[in-house]
């Protein structure tokens, strides 16, 4: 079974050593504290909990899972232990606002900490990352009588939270919704309809779930532009507690691969008294505006189950004995050598290992872009902050989840026959992993949203906020011949990058299925450009105290990525250089015979 | 649901216009009958059932799993049923020897109807498949005596069989098995061990279950030159039927990721009764005898789930509305378009489809090399079918599942959240299509099979025997110009093939290490060159009939592989260039900190 340890050490060095984010963060306004060893000491309260409280619970949690009993539902037991302690030590209210109970620190230390969380258990961590998005919904868009109401209970947790805005027939397309609000004499709303997929829907660890509910009103456009966002509490709040029970109600459990331990629920909403945020018809605007930060948590769970599968084929590939190594036996007292010897096994660890450090870096650079973008005073800074985020936040959600995916599954590869039986625990992540390239968008809503939204409806503008980026750097090591190795073959695909940007561009004017054809292609090329310029920099750290062996590990898997990860860019500029024609040449009808 | 159709027309496609075997079997000793209307009304009987049958019980087998009451295995509702009309239909006895009550017909029609079956009923198709097994290790090595005994039970289907390889402590290196074979008086053995991962060990479907089990005499020698083959039943015969109950026991059932309604067990023997099968001492031998059939055998799973994948995928993208054309609405009269009008979802499909058609090519080809290899009075031919297949069965196993498991997750995400859900089926393909990677040696290992003992222990001469047939078509289509979109790169990636076999040939001398890293990506580019050549001959084929919609299809289909698919060559190749010094710097103790 695996074994989870938090992997702190590369956390700081990505933290302190690649990004200095003491150095920004102390520098905002309200994160004056920030420091490095605040950021430590919470880094490693959170890893203790993650690995002793929250991992015990992941395999017993995905075997029982979720029941309804009598309209309500029931979590794996544990869970809400778990659930009180995480409450109690203030998890909660990491980032949140101060003046309503939060602790105020930066959203930087939040997903490290959602990364740990997800490693250790995927399921539970979903509870308190919904809870999270309603708080930021009504932080951002609700008044302040909403937020007196609502916030306190949030943060502390007693109170948990979800967005409900899929239903049966429009999960990626909802200017399709139905759900109806219709305004009531005292200013609220009943809302009626059915929502699917409502992840933490219901559950016995909180008091009362707040539904944060996209619906129409009766004279709403019929499209996207006509959806308002309500606030939709279990119980009705009263004085401060829970009043009367509201009119929604769990229809059904889903019955689902994995995260089993977490409750996806039919919500049936009869009538159910809700109340407006903000202005009506500006839901989806609403939405969007958390869309950064929930695209990320998912690309998080993502590198969560990347770090573990990790771990965990690791652990074995050092302890299964089977075959000998090539050229000599490591292990000549024992029956066989440890797999880990083997080339083909090592390709496996290693790449799982280069897509979690790489991933690591990338993201937690993000989350920091994240506070210079909330905090930060110049306007041209919290400008370049939201620009290289609204570009590479669709690259963070759909790379590293699609590669989170490919790591559990190379972990389970590296158990053998052993990966494939539920007791170890592998398995498990694969089946948990695979949500997360859906959610939140599927993935190749993702590659839309980039190649259509972010690059080329600004011209280019912001991809080339992030390749000047690349190029600055790849500059400044020109002519280091023992960076060269890296500098030549990332200078290289960034100028590719333009190029191919541009190509894209000039053909979807003539035809515009060229840009959705080239989307999840180019999506890949532009993550392997982000991480080939994580790796790049990493390598650079490294290389004078390579002699160190965690710097010599790391210039190890630098030169790993280059060699064995970084070709597939050779693959996707192939392919995207045949262009639509190929997938659009089918006639629908004659796809099957 | 997934409501499966079986392929017959694109079956017809590659058996008749494709591979004409007609011709080549009823050329054969024993199979003059095996004409195209015998082979159609076979296949078609045959998809009836898979369709009729077998699918039904697919989700509920999988919800339904076995369970071990008293000792014994019980299947899943309906799994008996359907068992004993397979068997009082003939199917067990399909392509086995009439002397025992087969019918004699050749393994090329086997094949395809393990496809349908495994796209229908992949867990239940297991069950026939392993006494398939039993029955050709039996038919080949053992005494006429055993012959008599137990191959018309495995035939008719009243006893079933099982193959007893893997321990706790190893799969892949068999060297270290420990399973015991004491010799008795009356010339039987008394076998003691511990089996694992024993697919269809034990279940209520056939009155026995003869196993055939690995196992070391007292005086073998250590490694794999000292082990034996044996026939544990699990009731000791008696005069044509059943008598005494043997020492052999299910030890549990392993709870595993998928292929849940296959009884997976542990299998107990203990001091239980068996016979030896040929010679002591050379079990391994007669296992890899059986070994070609047995991993096309699942590379046949890979294809039968990407099949069906694909057509469940197909009929949901036709179905669901979600968003608009690009260009122009596809369906204005609609509240949105099908997806199947979006390049993303039809990039999704035609992998799907490009893999399937491909895979259903090559593999039926090699089942017909099986039967030449078999039957050819000329040896010549023997040898090279033996040759071709000896090459490409690791290809097969391995490129199939590896596609067969992609493809899964493709279908898996052309259904977005509902994908996820298990009441649509998509999946239980998934999770079953992933043990094919595992089993019958991972598809690391038949990658160093491949490049190991079939690649460079002879120098490339299977090799070339390969590359001389695409060489042979490539001239053949010289200045063709319709075709040369197709024979240009075929023609590359064929001189590449060779180019970069020798390169590492010269550096494993050297370091051995060298042949293993290179193993999986160079399975994958001779994958791509197989795929490629069925696919620019399947294109040759249809371009003079490209204006009936069957033949448009497939040279789209074909356009689409080579612009989208084909490409993975090039990272493979820029991969290989690299070797195996990116995988062994890093020293074992420094992967993780």
């Amino acid at each position: 079974m695996a074994n989870y340890r938090a992997p702190l050490r590369d956390m700081q060095f990505v933290l302190h050593e690649l990004l200095d984010v003491e150095t920004t963060l102390t520098g905002l306004p309200g994160y004056q504290d920030a420091n490095r060893e605040l950021i430590d000491s919470v880094l490693e309260s959170a890893a203790r909990f993650a690995e002793e409280v929250l991992q015990p619970l992941n395999r017993s949690g995905d075997e029982e899972g979720c029941r309804l009993e009598n309209g309500q539902v029931i979590t794996p037991q544990g869970f809400k232990d778990a659930y009180q302690r995480f409450c109690a030590d203030g998890w909660t209210g990491l980032d949140c606002d101060p003046d309503y109970g939060g602790q105020g620190l930066p959203k930087t230390l939040g997903f490290p900490i959602s990364e740990m969380n997800t490693s250790a258990n995927m399921a539970w961590a979903m509870y308190p990352g919904l809870s999270h998005g309603a708080y930021a919904a009504i932080h951002a868009h609700g008044s302040d009588e909403q937020k007196n109401t609502y916030l306190p209970h949030l943060i502390n947790g007693n109170w948990s939270g979800t967005m409900c805005l899929t239903e049966p027939h429009c999960g990626t397309d909802l200017g399709l919704l139905k759900t109806r609000a219709e305004p009531q004499a005292d200013g609220s709303y009943q809302i009626s309809g059915t929502k699917i997929f409502i992840s933490s829907g219901d559950h016995d660890m909180s008091d009362n779930v707040v539904h944060l509910v996209l619906a129409r009103l009766p004279d709403a456009p019929k499209d996207v532009k006509g959806i308002s966002l309500f606030i939709v509490p279990k119980f009705l709040p009263n004085g401060g507690g829970v009043g009367e029970r509201n009119a929604v109600s769990v229809g059904s459990l889903e019955h689902k691969m994995g995260i089993k331990g977490n409750a996806t629920c039919v919500m049936n909403f009869d009538g159910a008294t809700g109340f407006l945020i903000g202005e009506a018809n500006r839901g989806m605007q609403y939405m969007f505006t958390m869309m950064n930060a929930a695209r990320l948590g998912v690309g998080m769970q993502g590198l969560g189950i990347n770090e573990v599968a990790f771990q965990a084929a690791l652990a074995y590939a050092r302890d299964r004995l089977q075959m000998r190594a090539m050229n000599m036996p490591a292990a000549p007292d024992k029956p066989a050598d440890p797999i880990i010897v083997h080339p083909d096994v090592r390709r496996m660890l290693l790449t799982m290992k280069a897509y979690a450090e790489g991933g690591r870096a990338f993201s937690s650079w993000l989350a920091l872009l994240l506070d210079v973008e909330d905090r930060a005073e110049d306007p041209a800074q919290r400008q370049d902050a939201a620009d290289l985020m609204a570009l590479l936040i669709p690259v963070a959600k759909a790379f590293m989840t699609d590669n989170g995916f490919e790591a559990a599954n190379l972990g389970l590869q590296v158990f053998g026959g052993h990966g494939y039986i539920r007791e170890w625990g592998m398995e498990q992540f694969v089946r948990d992993a695979r949500i997360a390239q859906i959610y939140e968008g599927t993935n190749g809503i993702q590659a839309l949203d980039l190649i259509g939204r972010k690059v080329l409806l600004d011209q280019g503008q912001k991809l080339r906020k992030f390749t000047k980026l690349v190029h600055k750097f790849c500059e400044a090591h020109e002519g280091d011949a023992a960076m060269a190795e890296f500098i030549t073959p990332l200078a290289q695909l960034n100028k590719a990058m333009g190029e191919v940007t541009l190509k894209i561009g000039m053909a979807s004017m003539q035809n515009r299925d060229e840009a959705g054809a080239a989307a999840t292609d180019y999506l890949r090329l532009l993550g392997h450009l982000v991480f080939g310029w994580f790796w790049a920099r990493m390598a650079a750290l490294s290389l004078p105290k390579s002699h160190e062996p965690f710097y010599g590990a790391k210039l190890a898997t630098a030169r790993f990525y280059y060699a064995k990860l970084l070709p597939e860019t050779q693959m996707l500029l192939a392919r995207l250089a045949s262009g639509a024609k190929p997938l659009m040449a089918l006639e629908d009808e004659h796809f099957q015979f």
